[in-house]
């Protein structure tokens, strides 16, 4: 096949020039931005003289394009001077290529950000005398290439996906260009594996089946990134919830619980005020409701400094070390709006979060403890591949170099024990210490960051912490900062995804779905229903408002793990039938088979 | 008795007079302000030209008061015209008295606020020409009385309590005179019950018990009326919050979870930013971070206008109601920092809260349901004692008659099913709904208010809330709010009061303490303690570093329910010797034993 040869960046690229030239064939009159090639793909943005283009339109242009690739026509280059470029593309009328060419001329570059650089600076711009034009059909470009030498060698496998407004150059007081984004890839099973993915990822995406499932909302009366979780929702999180933490207590953690707000200079002393100011809300102003309060409060973004307050409420002993205090704390950090994403990226999340203090001889075997839990948790709910990485120190840092090397051995060591393949961000650690970042891949192999294991030299300085040795002298404990599962709303949002929203059986709001066949069955099936509630399932009835079939696509369709139909035969013998998510008809049990059978050891082999 | 034909309060203010001529005696000069009766006794603002009253002086004070008593001397009364009092109290160099006496005669009062009232409005000072005085021994004072006729009516049933600084008129601007209280009572023994109570309340006081048994703490770094709650007393919130919880999911309450923070229009939509606003925290103010972002950001101080936007997210249908969302949800008021106390009166506080959509004709069960359940619950934490109000329409209110005689009458209703006799405050209701209270009784007969039930027809208004009925017509539901352990930080002070700390097996945070003799008894030790923990108990090992009876004594003021000793006889046999709290030695059992013959049976009485 004759497109070997070429980079698939260099196939995409020309596949943005064969998409110019068929909008220009379709539309007349075309004015072109720019059409780089991008993740997966390529777009260009246009400004069509007359009408609009939908996303109707792009069978269409897409056609245009494969008839242009048979028609083996050849993309030419040519080197010409500046004035001779701005001649041709006035000429042709591309006003937004002519101001390329001006900024070109100006400042030698047509990135922005450079550009911007160069004006600010006042720096000198690189002299550029000669650009480079690109022609293919009767469609030129101003274009550095390379190219492939002629359409032939291009593929088949694109698609046109997708069609969004985008402000030229990027800003919103610029004219709104309407881009358009094709995928290419150099087979066609290639495209065709990538299309199955991203419609996997779509059945998948935790916002719809957010909705669909009736687990959280995020509504404009409260504001982005702050989630409204339904009861599905809230029962799902407050089980997570119930689960890690009757983990870390079992591990010898301890549970505190502390307010969302403090007075301003608390982020003072621990130093966030500073450098975590811009990721903060605004303060709370107390003047502004009683003048004579001049203090600010602060919503917090952290709890860390309301941990060690617990600790130096006390005198602490060598004795009392390790000390572990765990909190399911929310946290409110100020993301820019743009950021924002579902459950994934919030502004208002709750962390299982836990600090702990420890001697210097006890840090390797804490930091161990700390990755395996992690691991055990992580696999509980079901996944199995991570992407581990530990973060050195960087070039700017505080503490003591040997502390530094002992810690960063510490976590080193853990992940050597652990048998897990892990990569070294050298440098990339935080300047107060060395952390292990846990990220966890999906159903999809996506990868999501998790849990965080951060070694903090900065804290216990600040806040002047301190425990007595064994021969009561003074020493400063080493902190451990750790949350295993990180955000639980980001973590909802993998897990949904993960699972597509069809939940293990111990993680699923409603475990089972009680359909009695008609109203006469209702009374039997309440007694089920409370049979298996006494067994502590979260079992539901369906009300036979609807048929019997409607009422079982409904359940499936809220992927209910087990439905229970229960009719005249089942009403006599006292039995169950039993339909399996993804399985179907199971067959007919007594409660007691059917929990003795498959339920117990469904929860067991899960908890 | 001869005092028995005096009043209580007559006593009292005798006695205050009797305490400024005792004064009189041991400090010569002494400059009086004013000696009123307060509640349980009286006190006496003074200022003594040299040196300075302190607590240690009191039975000095006390002694010389009772010698007045035996000396039986008699109180008379006189009346004088205004000039003379003047001329009188300028000889004896009263100075406070003579600015009361110059307030009569301006204003026709000495009572600050009336004072005040008469300046501001103008009005016309009543005209006071005479004034009475009254003299016992060398002392002599501005006073209306009346008083006993002779100190031999006076009882010795009194006690002088507490010295402390207190502003002349309760004005910062003026000097500072010493307060001395006391607490008289027409007999000793009635003295002796209140003191005794007082000790009693002292010794359970939650501030106290919850820095002695760990509990929690208020941090100045961190702001007041702020909790933040230490290992042992987030325990026990957690174990409350679980509790209540899963008493509400069993009784078809549905589990929500929203955010700490939402926009502040959000809160002008629901109202409380007009008549609620002082009680809020100031809002926050996005463009203080980022001047692109115009929102502010308003803390909550009610939970409500998340879950109705939770109830609206969907159609709602009568098939739907009753609806009932429930959320452990923290909420922020801002309280005057002078009214704080303690657990009782915070600025930050978990609202065991719900929210109940139904029609018309579902409201008089709903309200019972949600009535009977607080009583089941408060039952349940160990309180018998309630005082229940119930309060209704007031003269300004929002909604139709008809509605507010329906709700108060299923208010009413469930206050007389449930035989518990009530208090109605006519016209102390909301101005949007009426509503039932609970006050619980502790062990020291003292009221707390706790349950609200709350109905409500303002917010389905403000909200627009709606639901389709069986004919397909769009109605209004009827809304009622209802907290039933009210604040969890209040609830938790009074049960810290109500159980001196002595928390109930099923609520204490260490239900059980092992102690094993010896280091050689510390393996034995920990296997009987993962064994209870395998049954769920909460258990500790108290290490054998200090002597047994020392670390028995520890375990009996943190209030362990059962102190578990271990040493080679308990080794030897597989058995275990156990304490129980308050009261000492039950003797020696095997594991299954003690579980089944006590532990279990007192855990399953209490849940």
């Amino acid at each position: 096949m004759a497109q070997k040869k070429y980079s698939i960046e260099v196939i995409r690229h020309s596949l943005a020039h064969i998409l110019a030239l068929s909008l220009q064939r379709i539309y007349g009159k075309v004015l072109f931005g720019v059409g780089p090639v991008i993740e997966n793909g390529f777009y260009y943005d246009v400004q069509v003289k007359k009408g609009s283009i939908t996303e109707s339109d792009l069978p269409r242009i897409e056609q245009e394009m494969k008839k242009i690739i048979r028609q083996k026509l050849p993309f030419s280059r040519k080197r010409i001077s500046l004035t001779e470029a701005k001649k041709l593309f006035k000429k042709l009328g591309q006003k937004y290529k002519l101001e390329l060419l001006r900024d070109l001329e100006k400042y030698g570059t047509t990135v922005e950000s450079q550009k911007i650089k160069i004006k600010s600076k006042r720096l000198k711009a690189r002299k550029i005398k000669t650009v480079t034009i690109y022609q293919v059909g009767d469609f030129i470009d101003l274009c550095r290439g390379p190219h492939v030498k002629n359409t032939k060698d291009l593929p088949l496998s694109f698609q046109l996906r997708r069609v969004s407004g985008a402000y030229w150059r990027g800003n919103e007081k610029n004219p709104m260009l309407t881009r358009i984004e094709g995928v290419a890839f150099a087979s066609a099973s290639e495209l065709s594996d990538y299309l199955k993915k991203i419609e996997e990822a779509e059945k998948r995406d935790h916002r719809i089946l957010g909705e669909k499932l009736d687990l959280f909302h995020i509504d404009k009366e409260i504001g982005p990134g702050l989630i409204l979780w339904h009861p599905k929702g809230a029962l799902i999180k407050k089980i997570i919830e119930d689960y890690v933490l009757s983990q870390y207590l079992q591990n010898g953690y301890l549970l505190v619980n502390t307010p969302h707000i403090a007075q301003f200079k608390l982020w003072e002393i621990s130093g966030h005020a500073g450098f975590y100011r811009e990721n903060m809300f605004p303060p709370m102003h107390l003047r502004e409701i009683n003048p004579e309060e001049k203090i600010d409060y602060q919503l917090k973004p952290m709890n860390c400094p309301f941990h060690i307050l617990i600790y130096k409420k006390k005198i602490r002993s060598y004795r009392d070390l390790p000390l572990r205090y765990t909190e399911l704390g929310t946290v409110y950090r100020y993301e820019r709006s743009g950021t924002l994403q579902g459950l994934v990226r919030v502004r208002g999340f709750t962390q299982d979060d836990a600090h702990i203090w420890c001697t210097g001889e006890q840090l390797e075997k804490e930091i161990k403890d700390a990755f395996f839990l992690a691991l055990k948790i992580l696999k509980h709910f079901g996944f199995r591949n991570f992407e581990i990485y530990l973060s050195t120190r960087p070039k700017k840092y505080i503490g003591k170099l040997k502390n530094w090397q002992k810690s960063t051995k510490a976590l080193k060591d853990a992940l050597e024990l652990s048998g897990y393949s892990y990569q070294i961000d050298r440098g990339g650690g935080a300047f107060y210490g060395p952390k292990i970042d846990i990220k966890i891949k999906d159903a999809l192999d996506r990868a999501w960051q998790c849990t965080t294991i951060q070694v903090d030299f900065n804290l216990p300085e600040r806040f002047d912490m301190v425990y007595f040795d064994n021969k009561g002298r003074p020493q400063r404990p080493i902190m451990i900062h750790r949350a295993l599962l990180g955000s639980l709303e980001r973590f909802m949002g993998v897990l949904i995804e993960h699972y597509a929203g069809a939940f293990p059986l111990w993680l699923a709001p409603i475990q089972m779905l009680v359909l009695p066949v008609k109203e006469k069955h209702l009374a039997y099936a309440k007694k089920i229903t409370k049979l298996l509630r006494e067994h502590h399932l979260r079992v539901e009835i369906s009300k036979p408002n609807e048929t019997l079939s409607k009422r079982i696509r409904e359940g499936e369709l809220q992927k209910v793990p087990y439905i229970i139909v229960v009719g005249d035969k089942e009403k006599k013998n006292n039995t169950i039938a039993v339909r399996k998510r993804g399985k179907g008809d199971m067959g007919t049990f007594s409660v007691s088979q059917f929990l003795s059978k498959y339920i117990n050891k469904e929860l067991k082999d899960n908890i």
